[in-house]
């Protein structure tokens, strides 16, 4: 999309125009090869080899300031962490992702190689190629990612599949990243073990293909914190919950696993947890960890006999 | 994504929260009906029935205040802007429109359901429904929209495959966004003709798919103007061209035909253009304007003997 209101600059040596600005970023974000019949960066669209099953598509926005604390972690975390929450989205159905695109908007003087080089880092290690974009000004630093994905079998697990009996599971401890951002403001490092769970989140995308394919009843990613995403999980399968257990990683606060948010875990609900965790331990895994069982009672939701309020991030509008 | 700065504030009856400005939103875009099968709104990612043929995904940001002028312009136009720019890719390659995803970011106060109504529209016209979204605080109000089509059975029409010899044409006159803007700048009424050529762009889906029916080489939209748009697919397919004819709208200048940007209609080229306008006509399309031919010598780019230089809006970085 160009821009109305601005006038055409002058060409000059000392401003990056548009086209030379995307050349270098392709050459950071693009595949070496691209799959025979695939177009990725460089047309109006990209153009993917069909894809097998349902399609997935999500979509997810990282501001700078907003997302990531600029005085603390490098640009290209920002980068890094669009990219992981929008294909965490994915893995949170079960899906196998197949291509991303990111639309990132910047101030003049925003070194946006360094942010795409996170991009880059991210969709490799989710091997989720990014296939396209687009470049605006705009005040703030903004990276929109949106992420497809495929579903090749058993169909996508939704939020809304919960049923009363069934168990309550998560990938792991949570509080991680909420930890990572306190020992980072206290000025731990960016090596620091719980500073990388903050800055580099790590998408559940093989626990959630091998838990759909165990037949999970519904499943959901961890990014706003359990104490708000387990309830809109409750609240879409019409459901209760009672948590026996919150398991809080170490270094973190009980609070932090709670209400923390972006640790990125997968929630999931089934009524055969022991072939569950044989799948994942099969796969090389680690096992899903009990956390409570699904109540039929809607306005039931407790943890330890207690009422489970709702807490957790929200933005404001 | 949520965000790690910001503290989770106390529930108010003042402020809207997120879940809730959600909800109104997703009754603004979403489809009454949702096919079997599909789930759009409201869980991690949208599932979507299996594609047929290749499939195509395309992004595109519009911000306030750089792709639309506020004082002009109401806030819905740009949602209606930035859909349409982002469907208008998919036409670009003769795709079909399947779904789109919306991340909008937004300070306070801003009225995001007007917003999404402009977005609804154009989701409604290009027959586009939105599955998903995102919302996110930030200082500017951005509507970064992805939308995915297929190509069914024909492959889709990239930059690339201009050939010596083939016919360029377009879909329409040119000039008709950028003459849009200059009449409401000296005060035309919103429903002024070519004013809503700039503020509710019209993308060009069937005149794509027939081109892609009819065999076309190569094709892109002119997003940015001619005189950058028809340089960038001669790159693309390492060739030169030769313009006999610039088809300037009513009441636009020449010049606002070539560099004015935003008219979204399409640059098609083909060696069969007798067949391409009887497709267009059988299927009660505006027939096709031929504007010159594809030269062999990629440094060969002329207007009517003249030199043809690159000119349209480019953004600055």
């Amino acid at each position: 999309m160009n821009a109305s209101i601005d006038p055409p600059a002058p060409p000059s040596e000392h401003i990056r125009r548009e086209d030379d600005v995307l050349e270098r970023i392709a050459a950071i974000v693009g595949r070496r090869t691209v799959p025979s019949g695939e177009v990725h960066i460089g047309d109006d669209a990209a153009v993917l080899a069909p894809f097998v099953g349902q399609a997935l598509i999500s979509t997810d926005v990282a501001v700078l300031g907003v997302h990531l604390d600029e005085t603390l972690f490098p640009l290209e975390d920002l980068g890094f962490k669009a990219v992981a929450a929008a294909v965490s989205d994915l893995a949170a159905m079960g899906g196998r992702p197949r291509a991303a695109v990111v639309a990132v908007s910047s101030p003049p003087g925003i070194d946006l190689e360094e942010l795409h080089r996170g991009i880059a880092d991210a969709a490799t290690i989710t091997n989720c190629p990014i296939v396209g974009g687009d470049l605006t000004r705009s005040k703030d630093v903004a990276v929109a990612v949106t992420v497809m994905g495929e579903c090749p079998d058993r169909g996508a697990v939704l939020r809304s599949g919960a049923k009363a009996g069934d168990e309550i599971l998560v990938t792991g401890p949570l509080g991680r990243s909420a930890a990572g951002l306190r020992r980072r403001r206290a000025g731990a490092p960016l090596n620091d073990e719980l500073v990388v769970a903050h800055c580099r989140p790590w998408p559940r995308i093989d626990e959630g293909i091998a838990a759909r394919n165990a037949g999970a009843h519904a499943m959901m990613d961890l990014s706003d914190g359990l104490g708000i995403d387990l309830h809109r999980l409750a609240d879409a399968s019409r459901v209760g919950f009672e948590l026996t257990h919150v398991p809080v990683a170490e270094g973190a606060t009980l609070e932090e696993a709670t209400s923390g948010g972006e640790d990125y875990e997968l929630l999931i609900v089934t009524n055969d947890s022991a072939r569950l965790r044989m799948i994942f331990i099969d796969r090389g895994l680690r096992a899903p960890v009990t956390i409570g069982t699904i109540n039929r009672d809607v306005n039931v939701r407790l943890c330890n006999g207690e009422v489970f309020e709702r807490r957790g991030w929200q933005h404001q509008f």
